[in-house]
């Protein structure tokens, strides 16, 4: 099945679901326009991936039919994935000028930067494709220039929120309410809107109120600050900066990504400091400690970012002295609870005084609440609505609360990857499918990590390995040697030595008894043997089932060999 | 270094920090009384392992000294470490006859029954000890029958409150305030006082709260109902019983563990309900479905529960149909939100409403907060404190709670596992440390896994791992077979043909340039050999590092082999 000749096709390769993050594509006849390309970081049970990318198969069989790749902003889950997209096929991309500051800097180290064209756009650029058009409204967001996206399809217009809030005291440009109205007005074919907060009732609050927060609370301490938050939050950054230069301190940056961010960030204008206020980590000690903020990475209990570091006393630089005060400006991503409670208890621990979560109210999201959503729905009031970004639960409520404002739930898409939604002038409906699925990345390899090496993994993780070595001579029936066990992750070679010499001493009474009794005896006779009777014994022995992995060294008189 | 004469010794061996669960001793001369066996769940890094339990040498080599173990209450990270327990040491058990029932299903279960004492107790029940005197007092918690310890030494009273809140509008018995506030006004020389909820502000909602927003949700539903929460959380079940009763809808239990808790609930009188309410699972289907509900385990998304298998559609007598209604009567474990939020997931999908999280208040702790915990240090008016119950930041803003309300820093211990408090009529002093640490039980093993083991697991979970077979003659110094490859966890072998036979390839090449290099090349030499060849080799192809694994087959020309 495919599109019905004047449908506009729109689907999504990751943001829905769990799978991958944020890709989009909106296709009219030969035309297809993307619309971001994230990265997804691996959850608890991807063991050992990098990240996590959607499936780029449509894209590449349809490579001389993109016209563009436009961005909507420059976190990680928009652009974290466009150089795994670049190694497969060639588009120009389209952004604002601190997304492509950070995409310039993720090409350079993938040496993708000559090759590819970077596109500066602004709130009032229209760009024209084919048989599409593109234009931008403004949006809040934790980052500057944030963008909504306007489709111009023949068949009407498709708008895309990006990542939103409705913040009315924003630390930067407002947003553009006034522009998302004219297109309500106008007519919204269909909407795909964010649904990430959709489980959250109410309004977020302002990161005005938070800056506010930040300032209080640094002006009651007394030593050192340390303040780690996301560095790609600009505006968190600025504010805690500005808190600083308030109140006379100086400011010492950690951790890589806050140097970039902060660079690109002072380079743009959208991070203001006299350049006296930045000192290098040796000058911390000769200042007096009530002059000092560090601004660090790390908020997730990352091991290895900065703060992960200073609270285990394995910095190089800096350790934990009386007075110091801790500051998360940041909220834990599920699955991140316990690393970040691990870090807090080793900064408690070391002395310092650590502030942190919803109480103090030094945080707050960058996506809209409940009525936030409900508010982006009325303004567009579109015709035909398709949740995106989120879990399933999310987009569920998020098509709950459309309903409420009054749509028509015939009229609300609850998509899955790669399932495509055809558009009409009047008429929307469940396409095709296109390929779809999620893609890890692990090392420089893409995709050649599948479901039985994660498995795997997920096995050996839990129950460790046993590795059995027997050299058989097959035509003399003859057990020459072994069998020996080795084992990691299953018991402590040392300490075990009885459970694997009585191990090895049953399984070679049953390998000479197999060679003994039958005429044809081949190698895989001998390895399935190995492999049940060894899991038997050591089941019974530990109650528990190391994956067994017997090898067969075939030998014969003349010493030559064949390993099965 | 050891106690002085006539001190007593007060320590944790679980309970503290992040390790074990609940076990503390109070030691004075010739006796010890111990309070709580726990257990602890393994959290994500300490892969594979079942249960982690304190270690109990220190016990061990004290064992004639031990005249009781106390227990507080039924809950499994104050019983589950009893069998582990008694595989070392023989001890009598006190405890109210609910924990008890508990207690002996799990004895049952490790026969080891017959050779226990199990004795129990009520509020009025005093145990006279050798140089102790024990006395119980009644305390609000998540289940029936939880009591604070009161532990008559000769240098004073120490109070331990097991855990605790203060519901005053409890669904069971109230707790016995005027007792606590006897005690205090006879004087505690030290408090022992729950920690869990230092970081919650305010009061915990009341059990009953709970109860009728469950039975107002229950009042809305159109057809049928699946409750899950906590199986040991009597009164949650006996509540949602109530309201089915109410609402004339016949009860379906699902679950080894509900199972069990209402059978023991129902024989101590803890759940009330007319045999005629229960139903069996295959009488569900010849019901009208507004006339059901279902009862059961995996409000925290374990994947083997019976709710995580109807959301998955792998369960063998339920799955959704249309107008089920899911309640989550439960709040999240840290670590586990990302398995919650899969079931929920899953359950929307499968065509489900789901009611859970804190915005309904379906769900209460069982466990003080902030000005729950300050109502006990002024009933109680210690002397000294040791908080207890938590990871250290708790323990740490449970100390600041009890300096505002008045106490002396000094007198307030915040101890690790092990460390030993030393106290006399008014002195209190930081003494010695006794053996403590973590000891994690993985099938019938307790205490075999190590951390190399852990690492280990680690490792091969991160990168998998590469064997690598080779069969050398050291005499003739010849290569005879190999180097024969093979791996798991790191690259799918059939999709890794050229990379595989690549690398068999360069080793080859390596280990007859060694053999040939100089006069005495030793099994280790060659093994040592790949396993940084072969390490850089695969890193420069893949980025990864897998555990590189080698087997060298000695060979002579008798055919006869020796593998290191």
């Amino acid at each position: 099945m495919t599109l019905e000749k004047g449908e506009v096709g729109v689907f999504a390769l990751g943001g829905l679901g769990e799978i991958g993050k944020n890709t989009y594509c909106i296709e009219y006849k030969d035309e297809i326009i993307m619309i971001d390309a994230g990265i997804k970081f691996p959850d608890d049970e991807q063991l050992g991936i990098d990240y996590v990318i959607p499936d780029y198969t449509y894209l590449k069989e349809n490579k001389e039919r993109i016209s563009a790749l436009i961005v909507t902003h420059g976190h990680e889950d928009h652009i974290g994935g466009i150089p795994f997209l670049l190694k497969e096929i060639n588009v120009p991309i389209y952004s604002g000028p601190l997304a492509l500051g950070l995409i310039r800097n993720k090409l350079e180290e993938h040496h993708l930067l000559r090759t590819t064209e970077l596109n500066p756009v602004q709130e009032d650029t229209v760009l024209k494709f084919k048989h599409m058009s593109i234009e931008f409204y403004l949006t809040t967001h934790s980052i500057p220039e944030a963008y909504g996206v306007i489709v111009r399809t023949p068949e009407g217009t498709i708008v895309h929120t990006g990542d939103f809030k409705f913040d009315f005291t924003p630390v930067g440009e407002p947003a553009n309410i006034a522009k998302m109205a004219r297109l309500g007005e106008e007519g919204v074919l269909c909407l795909l809107s964010d649904s990430t907060n959709a489980t959250v009732p109410n309004f977020t609050i302002s990161e005005k109120e938070v800056g506010q927060n930040v300032e209080d609370i640094f002006r009651k301490c007394t030593g050192r600050i340390i303040f780690a938050t996301f560095a790609s939050n600009i505006y968190r950054v600025q504010q805690a900066i500005d808190a600083a230069i308030k109140l006379d301190r100086r400011i010492c940056i950690f951790g890589r990504s806050m140097e970039n961010n902060i660079k690109i960030g002072l380079e743009l204008g959208y991070i203001k400091a006299p350049p006296e206020t930045f000192i290098e980590p040796r000058m911390i000690n000769s200042i007096e400690k009530h002059k000092v903020m560090m601004l660090c990475t790390g908020s997730q209990g990352e091991p290895m970012a900065a703060l992960s570091r200073i609270a285990n006393g394995t910095h190089r630089q800096i350790s934990i002295i009386p007075d110091d005060t801790v500051v998360f400006s940041s909220s834990p991503i599920p699955g991140n609870t316990l690393s970040i409670n691990r870090t807090i208890n080793a900064l408690y621990k070391a002395g310092a005084d650590v502030i942190h979560g919803k109480l103090s109210n030094i945080h707050t999201s960058g996506h809209g609440s409940q009525e936030e959503q409900k508010l982006m729905l009325r303004l567009m009031r579109p015709k035909y609505f398709m949740p995106i970004h989120g879990e399933y639960r999310m987009l569920h409520l998020h098509k709950e609360l459309a309903v409420n404002t009054g749509m028509d739930p015939e009229n609300i898409f609850l998509m899955e990857i790669g399932d495509v939604l055809a558009l009409k002038k009047d008429n929307a409906r469940h396409s095709h499918r296109v390929p779809a699925g999620t893609v890890f990345v692990d090392g420089i390899g893409i995709g050649d990590i599948g479901n039985i090496v994660l498995r795997d993994r997920k096995d050996l993780s839990e129950e460790g390995l046993a590795i059995v070595v027997v050299s058989i001579d097959f035509n003399t029936k003859t057990l020459l040697s072994g069998p020996d066990i080795i084992s990691r992750g299953f018991v402590y070679m040392r300490e075990s030595y009885g459970l694997i010499r009585s191990a090895e001493k049953k399984i070679k009474g049953d390998v000479i008894n197999l060679l003994n009794s039958k005429e044809n005896v081949e190698w895989y006779h001998v390895k399935q043997l190995i492999i049940e009777e060894l899991s038997n014994h050591l089941y019974r022995k530990t109650h528990r089932k190391p994956m067994i992995l017997p090898t067969i060294m075939r030998v014969n008189s003349e010493s030559q060999q064949e390993q099965e």
